[in-house]
């Protein structure tokens, strides 16, 4: 299938590096005028909220927003065959959405600046739309979010990108939210907490740490600027120009490797049965189980622990804000130490640029085993990391500074955890360079990443690594 | 992407329309060879199968094979809301594989002759292997099924074809099997009950009722024959020749909407909007309850049946056979009554062929929703029709003679069905025609359909129904 004109339009705002001064002056003007306290609590504060008798957990007394359950995990997949965990569910598909329009040639995408209790440093650029169903039936009595008309009323806009797309396996239970990218057709009232700007401009945004957050980042991964051969000169030469820009290096690299026409070291079938062999290989039961019975965790007055001091805990925050939906709210929260890290190694093979993929078996993953990326694992209380790594951690801990083609620090979902961030690293392995493969381990090409993606098999650590990937 | 090797091989195979007449008298003589005589117990005359208490249904004492499970259904999609039905819980993934070589020329498909229980007619026609994890495992004492090695044994053969797909998501809960298509490297051992037939031969076969089984028919609808615009001559000839065969009218048809250059009506970014939105659409709710509490269900000595006379019923068999792995044995089957009904409408749209999908939601569906047919229903036990019926029903009642691309009744698995019987229709709209669709129905190209079963998103109605399409 040859590249559309709206992929030629992503591909063009891609290029588009336009100056980020009014951008700066904006985002510094709302972090201002926002006030956003966020505090912990004891459990016994949490208002609305309760441990749930059994296996309900602590969940709201609504019965919506989500729940934090406790989950047994049975499997025959990796090092650690049975462990109990806190997971959260939250059983319904909500909106990320972005809307974008073609302004003065250029297509834009309109942005919001929000706070969220959990992120390090409160405001971080959101989609237009992040919307829960529980936001739809204004469960907790707030306004109906900014712009969501032009997502559920199809009158209004145009569907560019509109894909079911999963959050963390190991922190959710199954979920899924639908991301979408809309084209607005008539004007687009102006609200003080949204800015537009082009893909170029929110992939500079990406190089710094914790600006563009994860809700933005997963539905900015399904923008895909895939290229066909017929918009890239013959041959191979050292740089090419599209659309008036001269692309060299690392970004050619990452154009050629867009291009759908030629299939990669394998085919779609070697990679759709290599897929298929990880999930039938790997068999997860799980059950909820109560809270009080998770086996290594320990609860006190604010906080639900593991003995270890790895992983993540839970706990209880008050909110107070003049720009949410309401004024002061208290949740519960996953709470995370230092950062985790996910990766993905890069090679030239064969003259095209390939990400080193793995199957990834989480017990919240909608189906048994995702493509994930090369690395993926989460810090630790005392900034350790996990003994033995998985393969391949120390070409990311140990990387040469010039085999670097991406490392910032990202926050995850501050709705649902405290401080959780990840630094995101892509590092390239010369072409000359064998690589010994484990065998859940496959080098896929961008374009197959890309296709893989459409269809909801790529998972969000791996669709964070693609967000951040740029061409300027 | 261009059709490779592999899809060419498929291709000119479903071109090479060879006589059937040794084919004829080996699965005559293969029929008589075998005594099967299979009869139907009381409950209390299962071996090893045992009603469990609580949920745990009726099962094997190994807790291997399946288990018949109580199912209680809740929803927000279609006209009833609630229900309670058996459904059998299989969680292991299968093998349902197909040994393939090019042999003079024209790549042959290595079938095999197979009684099972449920089968009106005992024998019919198989893949090459049709393995459980029970059957890996030997849990039942037999031999390892023949040419099982082909398949595991990654140094043998050359996968062409390995996806995971679905069975009936009324029927089965989250089952799903391997379907592999191999290239075998060497010679292939012969043995009695199996047989070389080329794709045209098999697709003769399927005109006919009742020859190829279910599992057979899954496997060769993943076995598309796509084409590339190069192997097609420009514009639009009434016929035009494909390997030294010239093709026309619905054959010509069908390879056209098989190329993927051109994406058709909608584009599947649009086709993967639409299924984001049935998936976020559609609540369902199931969870397994004992077969005792199933409400409008009765219990006899020898059956489960529905009061109203539809659906199905759940009865025990006793089954004395030469050619299985062992050679007695009782199982519980869902006995169905008269033909259910599964049909596509297709329509030349833009002068391409289209097929009309609809969102199918079953409780037992792995994800929410999948691509199904136009049409599905089961029959009753009186021959009547629910009332009032799906939208289309009566084009498939009433079609006229001249607009049936395709009528044959097929069987549905003879190891877990008794009697289940799906008259499979294909009518063709006239282009000139405006069919006005609710929203759960979308018009496809067959290389979107393909696509979209490549990452197991159609089911096994509409799947049946691919693998029936003849270019001979």
């Amino acid at each position: 299938m040859k590249a559309g004109p709206v992929r030629e339009s992503f591909l063009h705002s891609a290029l588009a590096d336009e100056p980020l001064a009014r951008f700066d002056a904006w985002f510094a003007e709302r972090g201002a005028a926002h006030p956003f306290r966020v505090r912990r609590l004891p459990f016994s504060e949490l208002r609305q909220w309760r441990f749930e008798p059994g296996a309900g957990g602590l969940a709201h007394e609504s019965g919506k927003f989500f729940q934090v359950r406790g989950l047994r995990v049975r499997t025959n997949h990796g090092p650690v065959r049975e462990w109990d965990q806190p997971i959260i569910n939250q059983p319904e598909i909500g909106i990320l959405g972005i809307a974008t329009r073609v302004v003065d040639g250029v297509r834009r995408f309109l942005m919001q600046a929000k706070m969220e209790p959990g992120n390090v440093n409160m405001l971080q650029l959101s989609p237009t739309v992040q919307a829960t169903r529980s936001n739809y039936t204004r469960v907790h009595g707030g306004r109906r979010p900014q712009y969501l008309d032009l997502f559920t009323d199809r009158g209004a806009s145009a569907i560019l990108v509109d894909q079911l797309q999963s959050e963390q396996g190991a922190r959710f239970l199954r979920k899924r939210n639908r991301n979408m990218i809309i084209d607005v057709k008539g004007e687009v009232e102006p609200h003080d907490d949204f800015h537009w700007l082009t893909l170029a401009q929110i992939h500079r945004l990406l190089r710094a740490d914790n600006i563009v957050n994860m809700d933005a980042r997963t539905v900015l991964a399904c923008a895909s600027v895939r290229a066909d051969s017929s918009s890239l000169p013959a041959g191979d030469p050292s740089a090419f120009s599209v659309a008036g820009r001269r692309l060299e290096g690392f970004a050619k690299d990452l154009l050629l490797s867009l291009s759908n026409d030629e299939p990669g070291l394998h085919s779609m079938d070697d990679l759709v049965s290599w897929l298929s062999e990880m999930k039938s290989r790997a068999e997860m039961s799980i059950e909820t189980v109560p809270l009080e019975e998770l086996r290594g965790w320990r609860r006190t007055g604010d906080e639900i622990r593991h003995e270890s001091g790895r992983h993540f805990s839970v706990i209880a925050v008050e909110v107070e804000a003049g720009s949410r939906e309401v004024v002061s709210w208290t949740q519960p929260l996953l709470r995370h130490y230092s950062h985790g890290l996910a990766g993905f190694l890069a090679q030239k093979i064969g003259g095209r640029l390939h990400f080193l993929a793995r199957a990834s078996v989480e017990p919240g993953n909608f189906d048994v085993a995702d493509v994930g990326p090369t690395v993926a694992l989460a810090g630790s209380e005392d900034g350790s990391w996990e003994t033995p790594g998985p393969p391949f951690l120390e070409r990311f801990l140990a990387a040469p500074p010039a085999a670097i083609r991406y490392s910032a620090v990202q926050s995850e979902e501050g709705g649902r955890f405290y401080h959780f961030q990840n630094r995101y690293m892509i590092v390239e392995v010369p072409p000359s360079e064998v690589v010994p493969l484990p065998d859940d381990y496959v080098w896929m090409t961008l374009a197959q990443l890309d296709e893989l993606t459409r269809f909801g098999m790529v998972n969000i650590e791996a669709r964070n690594l693609l967000a951040c990937l740029s061409l300027t």
